[in-house]
């Protein structure tokens, strides 16, 4: 198997980490997105998404999307287990995974689309629009603080995908649109520090 | 089991259709998303992000989130089979599906945000964004449209979840932000004529 990635992308990131808690090293081969390289007729007849990750598999089948190549690699390691063990706990975990990736992850994505001067050729900037999302991100991340009282992590008392989701869309939003994890959020704030201590934090 | 519901809203559409494929008839309670209903103090107690769908089960726990519950649903009622039946496939179908809810169904519903009346006082309207999703919804249409070609549905041979979130987020579009299948789109119009004369797309 084979992970096209790009190391400043948080979708590839999601993978890695994804990866890393599985204790799988994944060989890589880089796709330089600020050089187009995910655009190439080359690539678009791997991804014809035109983006990473990509998992090559070793009969030269290729999938993409973070959490479609997440799902596969749990069914073939199915530990530590990341997003369920039965089909009420996966549904539970997905719930949390996919409100973490529409209201925070594409959110923060978005904000960096808007505001970030490495896109300005990329699209028509609209920085009203982009200060919105970062708002938007805020305030999720109060909502998010609320959740997680009395709970360990954001699906539940062990550490999952929803986690992972919610993690590389917080860094991605903080290192690219201004966004900031308020230590007055006492919950997120402890969560965060617990998250960003694990080993696989650093993939 | 009982729906929590709105018949004009997307998300929860795309639920009724994955029941009415299986042949489930699920009972369902109105939420008027219109008058605020999902944003009631006894609404957030079932689910705390403020939306529907949202299925009550049996014993009364709640599960959010058109994704989660259509893969519960599922695992309870495999046939027809709509996610997959085994780990690649699954994953397949996953990651079309994704495609469509990132690139085509919540684009829409962005478009929607921002240039229908009827959101003017739930938040601040940006015209030209709007605009921005709907041409960006059309470019993914004439994507969709090519990736369709020598294929019958969009993960593939046969109907699954993909073609639901696809159709449901075209249609949602195309009654609220002036999207248009362009009928020179000859794979996604023959496509779009298939879905929408199953009898699942009057759910």
């Amino acid at each position: 198997m084979k992970l096209y990635d790009f190391t400043l992308a948080p979708n590839p990131r999601r993978v890695r980490i994804f990866a890393a808690e599985k204790g799988l090293n994944l060989p890589n081969e880089q796709v330089d997105l600020t050089q187009g390289k995910s655009r190439t007729p080359e690539f678009l007849a791997i991804n014809p998404a035109g983006r990473v990750p990509v998992l090559q598999l070793d009969d030269g089948t290729y999938l993409a999307e973070s959490n479609a190549i997440a799902h596969y690699l749990e069914s073939l390691h199915p530990e530590p287990n990341l997003c369920g063990r039965d089909a009420l706990e996966r549904a539970r975990i997905e719930m949390w995974e996919r409100r973490m990736e529409l209201d925070l992850f594409t959110t923060a994505l978005r904000a960096f689309l808007h505001l970030h001067p490495m896109n300005a050729q990329r699209l028509k900037q609209l920085k009203e629009y982009g200060n919105s999302q970062v708002a938007a991100v805020q305030t999720q991340l109060e909502w998010l603080d609320r959740q997680l009282k009395g709970k360990e992590f954001i699906a539940g008392p062990r550490f999952t995908i929803a986690d992972i989701t919610a993690f590389v869309g917080i860094e991605f939003g903080v290192a690219t649109a201004g966004i900031k994890v308020d230590p007055a959020l006492a919950d997120l704030t402890r969560w965060h520090r617990a998250v960003s201590s694990r080993p696989s934090a650093k993939a």
